[in-house]
């Protein structure tokens, strides 16, 4: 069976040998330079795993499995242009790098690639369930994206809204991306859907533990400044929950750092980690990330191939979610 | 046989009934409001025309046309955006009427609805073929779109590359539309390459006449504003043939009035029109339109069909050729 390492090695070797050779250079370097800025690739490997399951040699899918990060990377190089954030993975973005309209038009250009190299090799009934797969996936992922960014105006933002949104937003192209593996390797549909609900499930685990780790990780391992979502007053699983959970003082003192338009923002940061703590958000949090989990846990174990098979695959999702801790 | 009244008809009657039933309501408003600003539906009516070449009942690719429509669609939203225009159509474009985070993520939404509207129906070799066009097709638009924008910060574009330009942002959609018309009625890999360059050389004239009525167009019937290209300094197939027929005496006044950076735009147009009408380059162009436009009937001639069954397509290129004279 493959590991993780492994598909990572492949998966970036494919990346680095399978260069888009179109032109103009000025649309395509934003396109190389997107996919080449790394990352862990869990989409990919996730796929991967989830073919390995039940077939062998799962290097017969990469073309699929680098589309969904083709996919994925368009997403990001789009969401990035909309958030004005001007880092992406310790490099700037590409409407930092270039400009906006680069950003716009080689954004689109993944988008169309992605679907290239998803319908790549596969024909009749596959390529047909394949498709329709990824496309009901990339249409909830622009509603989660939307559904975040009228978040941001919105008050009355509930923690299942919160939910709702992370499970579009985040959640489900994890779970096409197992979905599709375990479909290309000739799963039921039962196992099908099992592993969809894994993904799924994993996704919002895993979303929630991000948003977990802006607040309470260490600044050396998480990758990002911490605090980043307090001070963006970013209505999380945690914000939604503090308001949930305050007396009337604490919920005018997160209203006070919440509306607050100029502020020393460690002192925010330090104070809404407070209120946080006097609440019990962390443990809130943690109990949810662990629901989730166990959830995901329970659709892998259903799955209808031996336990053994699921080695990998189980130790990499336990990795994922101890990454950061 | 239909005929395009009836082919506009039927397709604006599909948009309006078959409206996205998603939600939030936020993304995809934007995506009703640009798919319902009318138009002359020129792709979906020239696919639905190539079908009727060869088999009945062209309402049964309504979806593709209706796609590849909503293709059209996506790029003119997001080519507004980046260009900052502010009205399509006598009306605000997207990113006006809402902001240019909506056009950019309402816009990635009618990309991937173009691509479910599209592959909706088919199966087997027929989705393959038409999945492989169409995204061919969008990778290359994007590229003309590319270096148009490229072509803005150079001196040196020449009418070959102008020409290579315009083929690819605008001619490969129309030659994909009547191909995949073609291909869906089962007619021969000959006539569909026919029937493509067909397209592609009536996209060229259909482009290049475009740019002259920019210039010599009639304003009551033109739609917008003569001489939008001149003020702009766009690097139009007139203006690039201007820069190559004129002598030195010429050439520095079209210099003076392109770097010009402050004007009064009625007399930059004047002026620049006169060059125009000096040195002959309404009729350098119109001979170029003549020439396109009788490669394109030469294509038509030569599909293996009988000249009966070509009558309605013909008559509806001759008639958008001779629309805005």
């Amino acid at each position: 069976m493959i590991d993780s390492t492994e598909i990572l090695r492949q998966v970036n070797l494919y990346l680095d040998t399978h260069k888009c050779q179109r032109q103009p250079e000025s649309l395509y370097a934003p396109v190389d330079y997107t996919l080449s800025m790394g990352g862990k690739r869990i989409r990919p490997v996730l796929m991967m795993l989830a073919y390995n399951l039940f077939g062998e040699a799962p290097e017969t899918i990469i073309p699929q499995a680098v589309g969904l990060e083709t996919y994925h990377n368009f997403t990001l190089l789009h969401d990035d242009l909309m958030d004005n954030a001007d880092v992406r993975r310790g490099k700037p973005t590409v409407h930092c790098r270039w400009d906006a309209n680069t950003a716009i038009l080689s954004g689109d250009t993944m988008l169309v690639l992605a679907y290239q190299r998803i319908a790549e090799g596969l024909s009749g009934e596959t390529l047909r369930s394949v498709l329709d797969l990824f496309t009901e996936t990339a249409l909830e992922i622009g509603e989660g994206q939307q559904m975040d960014m009228d978040f941001e105006t919105r008050n009355n933002v509930t923690t299942d809204e919160y939910i709702e949104m992370i499970r579009l937003k985040t959640s489900v192209l994890l779970a096409c991306a197992v979905n599709i593996g375990a479909m290309l390797a000739g799963a039921t549909p039962a196992d099908q859907k099992l592993l969809y609900k894994f993904g799924e499930q994993l996704g919002l685990a895993f979303q929630l533990q991000d948003d977990l780790l802006d607040v309470y990780g260490d600044p050396a391992v998480f990758g990002k400044a911490i605090g980043g979502d307090i001070t963006s007053n970013k209505k999380t699983y945690m914000l939604i929950s503090a308001y949930n959970h305050a007396d009337d003082c604490q919920r005018a003192e997160l209203d006070r750092w919440v509306q607050a338009t100029t502020f020393d923002r460690s002192e925010k940061v330090r104070a809404v980690t407070r209120l946080y703590d006097e609440l019990g958000i962390r443990e809130i949090c943690e109990e949810r990330i662990a629901y989730y989990f166990s959830q995901s846990v329970n659709c892998l174990n259903q799955v209808s191939v031996s336990d053994e098979r699921k080695v990998v695959l189980r130790q990499y999702v336990d990795q994922l979610m101890i990454r950061e801790k």
